[in-house]
C-alpha cells in the first residue's frame, strides 16, 4: 500500500504547534526517512521557519495545492482543517496519520497504537488516526492485562497537563502563575477558568449527558484500540496546573484474578511500558520525570480489595510525544517498515 | 456531659499552624461563646500573637500545665502531640477536638461529621476526632446518597492541595513555582519530589500493601463515619499543586438505582452541600471558588453508564475550613448547643 523508497517526502501540518513541532523533532530523533520536510500551518501560524537536521526549513502556507508529491503527511491542526485537508492529500495520493479527533471513530479510518493494534493498519484508505493522549498511554498499559485476564470495566480519572490544548494554553499557564505570584488577578482566555494552582474538571466540550467529549473519548477509543466493545469503562477528564506530562488514576476490573506482582510482571515485559513502582524509595511515575521520554510509566500498582479482581493503577506519559507526536511516526515506521 | 456556661475557655493547640490560625478565624466568625482564647504551640512555633475578635493574643508554650481551667481543647498539631497531650487535657476536665489521626480509629472515640452523625457525639469521653480533610467532603455529599439506595461501592481519586499538608508546604509550592518562573531548579524540602507544576501520587506514608495511610483513612474513617462496614471503598491520593481546596473524583455504585437528577434533588437539600453542577453553562466546582465556603460543592454528577447503578461526582471543599476547622467547631457548637 505503500510504495516502498529510500526516503519519502513528509508533510507536517500544523508545524508550529505544540505536537507539530515534536513530530518534526521525533521524525529527527528516531532518523526517519525523510527526503524532503514540509513544514506547512495556517495563514495565522505560517512564519519563521523549523529546524530540521541542521537546517532552517521555511514554514508554507496550508493550501490545497500543499500535497504534490507528498508521500506522507502528519496531520495536527485540529479537526476542522483535517476534515477540509485530509481528503485533499489522500487524493493527491499522501498517506494521512491524522492526530485530531476528525476521522478516528470513523470505521473506514484504523485508529492505531503500535504496541496494541498495529494489525489493524494493514486496512487502511489512505487515512490513519491518531488516537487522543489520555486514551493512548491508557491503552499502552491496560492492553497487556487484558490480554492474560480481560478487563470488564475501567473508572478512570485522568490529571491532563495544558499543552494537550496547545502552546496557547501552555503560555497562559506560565502568564497566569507569574501574575498571581506577583499578586494580580489575571483573566482566563484559553479555558474558561483560571488554570493556574486550580483544577478544571472540563476538556473539550460537554455533552447533553453531563460527560465531555474528551470522557467519550476515553470510552469509544479504548474499545476501537482493543477490538472490543464489551469493555465497560467511565471517565472523569480534568485539567491540572502542569506544563506537559498527563497522569491516570486508572481502576480495572477484570475477569479473571490478577495479584499487583503479576500485573508488574506482564506490565514489565510489554512493550513501550516502563514499570515504575518502588514507592517506599519514593519511586512512582510523576508528570515531571516523563517529558520527553517514549515510554509510558505505570506505578502505584494495587489489588483493589473493594472487589474480587481489581486493580488500581497510576499511568503517566509524555501527551506531546507518545500521547501524539510519537505514536504518530511509530505508526508512520510500521507503513515503511 | 459538657457543663453549661454562658461562655468557654478555649485551647488551641497549634495556634500558629494552617489548621489552628483557621480554627480561631472560625471560632470568631460563627460567634463561638468564648470566654477566653488560649492559643498554644511547640516551643519551635510558640513566637508573637494571634488576633482574636480584635485583640492580639499572646501565643503561650504548650505544656502538661496548659490545661488548667480549659473547658475545650482544639488540636492541630500532628499525632505526636496529641497523643502526648490530649489525654492530659481530657485529664484536666476538658474536652478536646483533635484534628489529627491519633484517636480516628479507637473504638472509644467518636469521630464526627455534624451533617453525618452528630448522634456518635453523645458516647464522647472527653475525646472527640475529627477527621480527615479529604474523608470529611466525600462523606457530606455521600450520606444522603446513601440514605436513599446504599452505596455499595467507592472509586474515589483525589487532587489535594498542599495546604493539608500545613504552611511550609504552602510556603514551598510558593517558592518552587517562582523559582522555575525564574529558570531556577528548586530543590525538595517539604515533599519528597517537586511539587510545582506536578503531580504526586503520595499523600502520608506508604504502607507494605502499596496504599498510603492516606488512601486508607478513607476507606476506614468512611465507614465508620457512616456507620456501615458493608461500604466497599478504594481511593487513590494525588497532591497537586493548589494552595487551598480538595478536589474528588467520585465514582459510587448503589444497591438501588438513581439518576442524576434526583441525586442533584438529594444534595440540594442535604446539609451542608452546594450543587454547582449546569457545565452547559461552565458551572461546576473548583478549588480556587471554594476557599473560605462553609460548604462542600458538588457538580459533575452523571449516570455511570458502566454499570447499572453507578454515579459520578467532583466534590470540591475548601481543606482548611470544612475539612478542619469549620467541622472542628461544628462539633464543638453541638457540644455546647
Amino acid at each position: 500500500m505503500f510504495k516502498k523508497k529510500p526516503a519519502y517526502n513528509v508533510a507536517i501540518v500544523g508545524a508550529t504547534g505544540a505536537v507539530g513541532s515534536q513530530m518534526i523533532e521525533v521524525l529527527e530523533e528516531r532518523k526517519f526517512p525523510v527526503e524532503r520536510l514540509y513544514p506547512l500551518a495556517s495563514s495565522r501560524s505560517a512564519s519563521g521557519t523549523v529546524s530540521f537536521r541542521g537546517q532552517e526549513v521555511p514554514v508554507q502556507v496550508l493550501t490545497q495545492d500543499s500535497f504534490a508529491g507528498i508521500d506522507l503527511a502528519l496531520f495536527s491542526a485540529g479537526s476542522d482543517i483535517s476534515k477540509e485537508f485530509a481528503p485533499i492529500a489522500v487524493q493527491k495520493g499522501a498517506i494521512v496519520i491524522d492526530n485530531s479527533a476528525a476521522w478516528r471513530m470513523d470505521p473506514q479510518v484504523p485508529l492505531v497504537v503500535p504496541e496494541v493494534n498495529p494489525h489493524d493498519l494493514s486496512r487502511h484508505q489512505g487515512l490513519i488516526a491518531n488516537p487522543n493522549c489520555s486514551t493512548i498511554q491508557m491503552v499502552v498499559a491496560l492492553k497487556p492485562l487484558h490480554d492474560q485476564v480481560r478487563i470488564k470495566r475501567v473508572v478512570v480519572t485522568t490529571f491532563q497537563s495544558v499543552s494537550g490544548t496547545g502552546r496557547e494554553a501552555m503560555d497562559e499557564l506560565l502568564d497566569q502563575s507569574k501574575a498571581l505570584l506577583n499578586f494580580q488577578s489575571p483573566q482566563p482566555t484559553v479555558y474558561p477558568h483560571r488554570i493556574a494552582f486550580n483544577c478544571l474538571p472540563h476538556i473539550d466540550e460537554f455533552l447533553a449527558s453531563g460527560y465531555t467529549k474528551e470522557e467519550m473519548k476515553l470510552v469509544h477509543e479504548t474499545r476501537k484500540i482493543m477490538g472490543d466493545n464489551s469493555i465497560q469503562i467511565t471517565a472523569t477528564t480534568v485539567r491540572v496546573p502542569v506544563y506537559i506530562g498527563h497522569s491516570e488514576s486508572v481502576n480495572i476490573e477484570t475477569e479473571r484474578a490478577l495479584t499487583a506482582n503479576e500485573a508488574r510482571a506482564l506490565l514489565s515485559a510489554a512493550p513501550g511500558v516502563v514499570v515504575y513502582d518502588d514507592p517506599a524509595h519514593g519511586l512512582y511515575p510523576m508528570p515531571m520525570d516523563v517529558v520527553g521520554k517514549d515510554e509510558v510509566y505505570v506505578g502505584r500498582i494495587r489489588e483493589d480489595e473493594s472487589i474480587p479482581n481489581g486493580l488500581n493503577l497510576w499511568i503517566v506519559a509524555d501527551n506531546l510525544k507518545k500521547g501524539a507526536a510519537l505514536n504518530a511516526v511509530q505508526i508512520a515506521e510500521l507503513l515503511v517498515g
